[in-house]
């Protein structure tokens, strides 16, 4: 299995010794696999993880662990008050998150767990911080396939903040654009999660839930587990998080 | 004097009744201007300010004063630690700032004072707040003519971000694409300064200098104080602020 990367490629390691890079790191199952993708690669790495006011705050330990395992010391968990804006299931505590949703409802139109304009945000403190370390590339996990209806996930987006990253930067005006690199853009949850084991990623390290108890264990009935039990299911694996 | 827009020009009064946008307010003199046009428009308007670790901080101060002056309410200073990723000689106070560049250095080049990325982050939390708040529009002061050089105030830029707008979020999604409105994109200093007197804007509320003291006093001798004070001249105007 080969992940296909959006628009610009980064060049094969041979080309480009240790190309650095920064990962956007939330935590969940994706983007540790992204992250551990970019590790297998030879991309020496610095981590963002993003304290947006998520109400789903075990995510940022999941991404100090996963970043851990991966030998990635230099993390930055930036607090941004989102929740000042209001407006999403995943920042208002009075908004319920959808449970028990059919595979015909996810994934089609755009959920209340949407939250406003949050890849594009994300996606820009990446930036910032790529520029400032002198990084060529944001590697992402933003995957459209087995998603939630997120319009920030898919490959026209993330092909328009190239662009912005490009004309809006010291960096791209002298020549070298930081590029965005997600491999897993085209690839289905069983996909990504084979990937991931393949590379010895440890999945139990992670957390996908919109919606955990005060300890951390997922729900199992929002879209993310559902997405998420129905990948290891596709793939006949354990889902290591799902018997905490 | 008719101010342009950057791309889609919002449309005129009698075809939206009073459009609701958020603006993005600094207290610099650019943003105060775009401000008090949009109000004279009729722009039901939302300021967000932020506090990005800036060492010239009175410019918070400054942008409170706009705001209540244009009669904005609705004002989130949000505070964000772009400093954290360091890099530039307007978070890092260990970077001095450049003092009397002449007119030929001043726009050639990228100077130190570029914060990596800024106007991308800043457009990209406006995004978020517009959308949260439903608004049509953003609001914002950027100025390719009379500027300092930074690749991320140039109209191609402004364009780019549009699109990532319109790809990005719910409402563009939904075929209500949030718009940029830049309307001093290519005015010059003088020009901005001339509409802001029209407007009966107060430039003594606004704040420039990169390096003021511990006061708020101008430095008068940074890119930024020698383009207002240049554009002041031309004007044939006395600017308030310098009297401080």
């Amino acid at each position: 299995m080969k992940p296909d990367d959006v628009k610009a490629r980064p060049k094969d390691a041979a080309e480009t010794a240790t190309p650095s890079a920064v990962v956007l790191l939330s935590g969940g199952l994706d983007s540790a696999t992204a992250a551990a993708w970019a590790t297998s690669k030879s991309y020496r790495l610095s981590a963002l993880s993003i304290d947006y006011g998520q109400r789903h705050r075990c995510e940022l330990d999941a991404s100090r662990a996963v970043a851990q395992a991966l030998g990635i010391s230099d993390h930055v968990v930036l607090p941004i008050d989102l929740a000042a804006f209001g407006g999403s299931a995943l920042v208002d505590p009075s908004t319920p998150v959808p449970k028990d949703r059919s595979d015909a409802d996810i994934g089609h139109g755009i959920p209340v767990t949407y939250v406003p304009a949050r890849n594009t945000v994300f996606l820009s403190l990446a930036l910032a911080m790529a520029e400032t370390r002198g990084a060529g590339a944001i590697v992402l996990g933003v995957n459209a396939i087995d998603y939630s209806g997120y319009p920030d996930c898919r490959p026209e987006f993330l092909a328009a903040f190239g662009e912005v990253a490009r004309l809006g930067t010291k960096a791209g005006v002298e020549g070298r654009p930081i590029e965005l690199v997600a491999p897993l853009v085209k690839l289905s949850k069983a996909e990504i999660i084979r990937l991931g084991l393949s590379l010895g990623l440890d999945y139990g390290l992670t957390t996908s839930c919109y919606d955990p108890d005060s300890r951390g264990r997922p729900c199992g009935r929002c879209d993310s587990c559902l997405l998420r039990a129905a990948g290891f299911a596709a793939v006949g694996a354990t889902d290591p998080r799902a018997s905490l």
